[in-house]
C-alpha cells in the first residue's frame, strides 16, 4: 500500500503547511493535551485498537472461522491493513466505489455484501477483475438482477462470482421464499457462462429477535447443504457468510453446529468491533459476554477505541454548556455522544467526566451539554466523548489521528467515503 | 481560485483514470441518464442554482442589506465563488478549519458566526491574519472567552475583530442578560489593545416562535443603538447580523425598521437558500412567500436544486423496494429523502415518481421504499430523491456534479468538510 498524503485542509489536524504522509505527521510529535490539534477532532487509541484486533481474531479462531471485517464502517485503508495483518481473510464492503478504494490500496479479496446494480458500478468491478489476483464476490437475490449482471459481464468478457442472499420477511434484501429461490437458481443456470455461484449469504442484523435470527441462519444452513449435495457451487470450498457487529456470536454458534468441514468456508463480517462504541454495540457486547462460552473464556471484552474531542465554547446558563461538537462531527442516530473525559489545558491529565453530564441536543456544529450548577467546567475545557455508531462517526472525518497512551499522535488514518 | 483536482477515488463519479480538474471532467460529456455515473450520486441542477442565486440577491437588495451566505452548508469553494460573484458581501463560516479552507480558495471576507476557542484554532486564524486583505470577525459571549482570545492574540501581536453575540434563554450560545453583557463589555474594555468590537450578532434559528424571535431581534437592535451612541464600535460602519435559512424575512423586517442608515451594515446569513430543499426549508419558505411583501412581489420562490440519485437494487416483497441510498448519502435528521423522479435506463426522460412512493427507513447504505403492489418499478431503475436538510447531505459527498437541463455534467464542485 502506498501512503497517500494528508491534505493540510482536513479538519482535526495540527499546523501543517503542506500535504504530508502519516509517517511525516507522526514525526511532528503533536499531542492532543498540548492543544496541538484543531478541535473538534476524532481520535483512535492505539492500544485499544490492538486489543480489539486481538480479541476478534481469538474469537473467530476459536470457532475455526474466517473474518472479513466490514470495511464500510471505517473506509480507512490503513485500518484494513491492520485487520488483514491480524489474519483477516478479506475485507467486506458495500458498494462498487468502496471496492475500488480498497483495491487501489492493496486489498485483494473483497466480499461485497450487496447487490451490484447499474452500468457504471458494474464497469468499476469489471475493470478491477482485470487484476488476476483480485478475488471478488457480490450478492444476487432476484432473477432480474442476475440477468442484468449476466448481460453486462458476458459482454465485458468477464466471470463474476456471486452469493445467493437470503432475507427474512419484513427485512431488507434477500430471497424470501421457495418461488424466489427457484427463479434465482434458474437465472443462475442460464448465466453459468459468465456467473459463478460461490456460496450463500445473509445479514441477520436487520432483525433484533434471537429466535427469528436463528430461523434465518437455519434457512441458510439448509440451503448451503442442499446446494452442496447438488454440487451447485462453482467455488471450492463454497462460502457461507453472515454476521454484523451485534449478533456474530449467534451466527458463529449456528454455523459451527452445521459441521460443514472442509466443504465450506464460514466467514463472519462484523465491522464495528475494531473501534467498538459506548452505545448500541456496547449493549450487544454485554449480551455476547454473558451468553457466549468462548467470549466468557476470554476474560475481557471489546473496548471503545474512538473518541471525539471538543471544546467547551460557552456556558451561558448555570446548567448548560455549549460544546463545539455537532452532527458534522459524530453519529447521532443511535444515541448522542457521551462525555467520557474532561481535561483542562495546563493540567496533568484528563479525568473522568462527571456521570451526570449529558448531551441533550446536537445541531450541525454544536452540542448542548447539561451540567449541574457549580460544576467545575470552564470555557476552553476539552471534553472527550464516547460515541454510539462508529460508521456514522467515521464518515464525518477525512483523517483520524491515532494516539498513544500519552495522547501523542503516532499515526494518522485517511478515510475514503 | 485555483481548481484542485478531483480524485478518481471519490464516489459518484464516472470512469476516471487519474485526478482531473472540473473543466477536464466537464469535457468528458458524462450524462446521468446514460448511466455514466456511479450511483448513488448527489447532483446539483445548474438552472435551479442560478435561479436561487438571483432570488436571494433580489430579496436582500430590496432591503438594502448585505448577504454573507453561511458556507458551512456546502463547504464547496466553487459555490462560495458563485455566491460572491452574485454580489455576496462575504461568506459566513462556523469554525477555524472552515475559515482556513475558504481563505485557501480565495475568500477574503469571513464572518465566523461562532466563538473562537482553543489554542490551535486561534493559531489558524492568527496565521490567516498575516494576509492584510483578509477581513475576519468572530463572536464573543463571555468574559472568560474574551480573556482567552485577548491573551492569545496579544502574544501573537495580532488584532482580532469580534461581534457580541446575544442569545435567548433556553437557546444556544450568546449573552442572556444585563449582568453577562456588563461582564463582556468590561472584558472588551480591558482588551482594546488587541480586540476590536465590530458589531452585534444573533442566531434566531434556535427559536421557532416568531414572537420570541422578534423579541431577540429587538434586543439586538437596542444593543446596537446603545453601542452606537456610546461610540463603542471600532469598525465603521458597525455590523448587525442575524438570519439563518428559515426566518431571514423576519430578521430583514425588524433590522430594516431600525433605520440605522450608514452607521451600520446589516448582514443576513442564510446558507440553505442556494440548494433549498423539499423538507423543512420548503415549509419555512411557504411561510415567507405568504407573509413577506417583498417575497410576494417576486412572483416565485426558491427551488430545490439538489437531488440524490440511486438504483433500485431489489424488490423482495410486493410493496417494498430496496434502494442503494443510505445514511451515508443523504440527510435523515429532518425527514427522509422524498422520491421525486423515476427513470428507467434506455427510456427518453425521467417521469415524476408516484406520490405514494415513500421511504420508510434508512440504514447506512440502504433505504426501504414503500410502493404499491403492481407499480411499474424494476431492479435497475433510477430514482432521483429530493432531500430535507442540505447541510447534512453535502457533508456526505466529496464532490458533486452540476447538471444541465439534459442531465449532462457541466461542472463539478468539491467539498472540504
Amino acid at each position: 500500500m502506498t501512503d497517500s498524503k494528508i491534505s493540510p485542509l482536513h479538519k482535526g489536524l495540527g499546523p501543517l503547511d503542506h500535504a504530508a504522509t502519516p509517517g511525516e505527521i507522526a514525526a511532528l510529535g503533536w499531542n492532543l493535551l498540548r492543544e496541538d490539534l484543531s478541535l473538534p477532532v476524532a481520535v483512535l487509541y492505539q492500544d485499544k485498537l490492538n486489543h480489539n484486533l486481538r480479541w476478534m481474531r481469538q474469537f473467530v479462531d476459536a470457532y475455526g472461522m474466517k473474518l472479513a471485517p466490514h470495511g464500510k464502517t471505517t473506509m480507512a485503508p490503513r485500518l484494513f491493513k491492520m485487520q488483514l495483518d491480524s489474519g483477516a481473510w478479506g475485507i467486506t464492503l458495500a458498494t462498487a466505489h468502496q471496492t475500488r478504494v480498497a483495491h487501489h490500496h492493496g486489498v485483494r479479496r473483497v466480499l461485497m455484501a450487496n447487490q451490484l446494480v447499474g452500468k457504471q458500478n458494474m464497469a468499476i468491478i469489471a475493470a478491477l477483475l482485470d487484476d488476476p489476483d483480485f478475488d471478488f464476490c457480490c450478492l444476487v437475490d432476484s432473477a432480474d438482477q442476475i440477468d442484468q449482471l449476466a448481460s453486462y459481464f458476458r459482454t465485458a468478457g468477464k466471470r463474476l462470482q456471486v452469493l445467493i442472499e437470503l432475507g427474512p420477511d419484513g427485512g431488507r434484501t434477500g430471497v424470501r421464499n421457495a418461488d424466489q429461490l427457484e427463479a434465482v437458481l434458474a437465472a443462475l443456470d442460464r448465466s453459468r457462462d459468465t456467473l459463478s455461484l460461490a456460496g450463500v449469504e445473509l445479514f441477520e442484523g436487520v432483525l433484533d429477535d434471537e429466535a427469528q435470527i436463528r430461523h434465518l441462519l437455519d434457512r441458510s444452513v439448509t440451503l448451503t447443504r442442499d446446494l452442496l449435495q447438488q454440487d451447485r457451487f462453482d467455488r471450492k470450498p463454497g462460502i457461507l457468510t453472515g454476521a454484523g457487529s451485534a449478533w456474530y456470536d449467534v451466527v458463529a454458534d449456528v454455523f459451527s453446529a452445521a459441521q460443514f468441514g472442509e466443504a465450506v468456508e464460514i466467514i463472519l463480517r462484523p465491522g464495528c468491533y475494531l473501534t467498538h462504541d459506548a452505545g448500541s454495540y456496547r449493549r450487544a457486547q454485554e449480551r455476547i459476554l454473558t451468553h457466549n462460552p468462548i467470549a466468557q473464556r476470554m476474560h475481557s471484552g471489546l473496548i471503545p477505541a474512538l473518541h471525539v474531542w471538543a471544546y467547551v465554547q460557552s456556558i451561558p446558563e448555570a446548567d448548560k454548556a455549549i460544546v463545539s461538537l455537532g452532527k458534522r462531527d459524530a453519529a447521532f442516530d443511535s444515541g448522542l455522544p457521551i462525555p467520557a473525559l474532561h481535561y483542562r489545558p495546563g493540567t496533568t491529565a484528563p479525568i473522568p467526566a462527571p456521570s451526570l453530564w449529558t448531551l441533550t441536543r446536537m445541531m450541525d456544529q454544536h452540542a448542548f451539554l447539561q451540567v449541574s450548577p457549580g460544576d467545575d467546567i470552564r470555557t476552553g475545557d476539552m471534553i472527550g466523548f464516547d460515541i454510539s455508531h462508529p460508521c456514522l462517526t467515521f464518515d464525518k472525518w477525512r483523517c483520524i489521528p491515532i494516539l498513544d497512551a500519552d495522547y501523542c499522535v503516532v499515526d494518522i488514518v485517511e478515510t475514503f467515503f
